[in-house]
């Protein structure tokens, strides 16, 4: 049993063969065309027609955006053309003729980690991702929680202090607007145009600060770094917390650039709050995310694999 | 197809055949022995075996306390002998030589809106119960959602206000700090003895503050009474956000003493509330609970037909 597993991002595409059991084929890479979506689709299909070798069951795709369990793409500000709702699955389908199944990226990124990463045999999980911004997926009874809207998961945008911080959607207090890569270069600027020294603004430049910056920064004890990603750590557990109390999910997995690069020591920052867990049983535990690059890949491909 | 359901509460005991349109035969009801597991469990068995006529696929039973899915009863504050884990399921299928399933008796009402209340037809729910405390019950794709632990749904523990009002588990924050009745008492007597003249504490004497007490000073728009209620609408609105936020569930049935003392005008308040909804698709229904004081004797029989 093998799929085709597509990762279509904002700058670029990745694709690759994808067997069950997580082995990836030659991986093929192109840009993201930028002109609409009738291009993006020719060359989808093209990209993936020129797969192989072997006989995948089928094509998953991720995308950034909001997805319906048609494969209807309702929502996806990063992709040309996608400003109102496309039948991407439909469309991809008609031309390759195989079965095509679409989800939000994140939520491949979850099944990833369920089936072939840190959450295997889990029959529940939920697996955070802090990058920019931060996603979210959740595994329940083993199965992907997508929603009636395809809007489950949307764990960086829970309201964790209200009225507080503004988030990049246009609302405050969102865990988002303090644990997105994002979030915290709004968060360091204004601290450095208070007057505050701190490394993150020296070490970044007018670049974006990068998540290394934020490693770089922390390492040698900068305190508006230290600060901010302590913070960042008691809103996530905050958001864990919540979660844990409504849904009793035992496990957790963290990844995403931004989560890679501050690691394990975060993680065990998390832990230490006094919101972990919530109110729920105690013991959940925190693991990192074990799919690193090829996660998008892996878990399109995974999506197909469910479907067939 | 029937089935007995048990309502078991910290005072009284419930119980009646009850068919799967939700028709409920002869209401029995007795005194909740105080004595321990023992002579809880014989005289349940005699409760149930005296019910009739017809021919029960098997019997539900709801309990105030946290329930796992063989049947256990791990906690339940409100029960005289729980104080350790009980076998509460096995040891009553035993003494009726009839398949029992146990579970909390909120996730109990819920599945009573879902299966014959407010709910009926709906894939995906949040049931929210406004009482002494708040409790909360989640139907995800047609299905209680219970969690490995027995601890889904604890909507009321919800942390909404970081460091804010005691909640009576010894935590701060949590939903049923401000939306529960226990929590607006505790909330109103602190005003009156900063000072504030409020009818809540006039209406209640020192006795408890019932649900009435809080419709009573609110339609004499007594100003405490019009604030508390306010701030518990507020945070029942980021509660129900944040559930949507992370579940994409588009019903919310709201039940419970105080919850249908305050009705239809509550609810309207929730909805006007900018957290309400989160930020998850536009258009969250609010319904009122239909099933009022049957609603754990039907949900506990609905836990039995859903196991047959």
């Amino acid at each position: 049993m093998r799929a085709v597993g597509v990762d279509l991002g904002g700058t670029k595409v990745l694709a690759a063969v994808v067997e069950a059991d997580g082995t990836v084929g030659e991986l093929r890479k192109i840009a993201t065309p930028r002109t609409g979506v009738e291009e993006l689709v020719s060359c989808l299909a093209g990209l993936i027609a020129e797969l192989g070798p072997g006989d995948p069951v089928g094509v998953g795709v991720g995308v950034p955006g909001m997805v319906l369990e048609d494969g209807t793409v309702t929502r996806s500000p990063n992709l040309a053309g996608f400003d109102r709702p496309y039948p991407l699955g439909a469309e991809l389908s008609r031309r390759l003729g195989r079965p095509v199944t679409i989800d939000n990226d994140v939520n491949a990124g979850a099944l990833a980690e369920h089936r072939l990463g840190a959450g295997r045999g889990a029959r529940d999980l939920l697996a955070l991702f802090l990058g920019t911004g931060v996603g979210g997926g959740l595994i329940l009874d083993g199965v992907l929680r997508r929603g009636p809207a395809g809007m489950a998961g949307e764990i960086g945008h829970l309201t964790v202090r209200p009225g507080g911080e503004p988030c990049g959607c246009g609302l405050r207090g969102h865990v988002e607007a303090y644990a997105g890569r994002a979030g915290l270069e709004r968060r360091a600027r204004e601290a450095h145009a208070a007057g505050r020294r701190t490394r993150l603004v020296e070490l970044a430049g007018d670049a974006p600060m990068k998540s290394k910056v934020f490693a770089k920064a922390l390492d040698r004890g900068d305190e508006v770094a230290l600060e901010l990603v302590a913070d960042a750590a008691d809103v996530v557990a905050l958001a864990i917390g919540n979660v844990v109390t409504v849904l009793d999910v035992p496990l957790v997995v963290v990844g995403g650039g931004l989560g890679e690069r501050l690691g394990r020591p975060f993680l065990d920052q998390v832990a230490a709050s006094p919101h972990f867990g919530g109110f729920g049983p105690a013991g959940v535990e925190l693991r990192m995310a074990e799919r690193l690059d090829d996660a998008g890949v892996v878990g399109a491909a995974m999506l197909a694999l469910d479907r067939s």
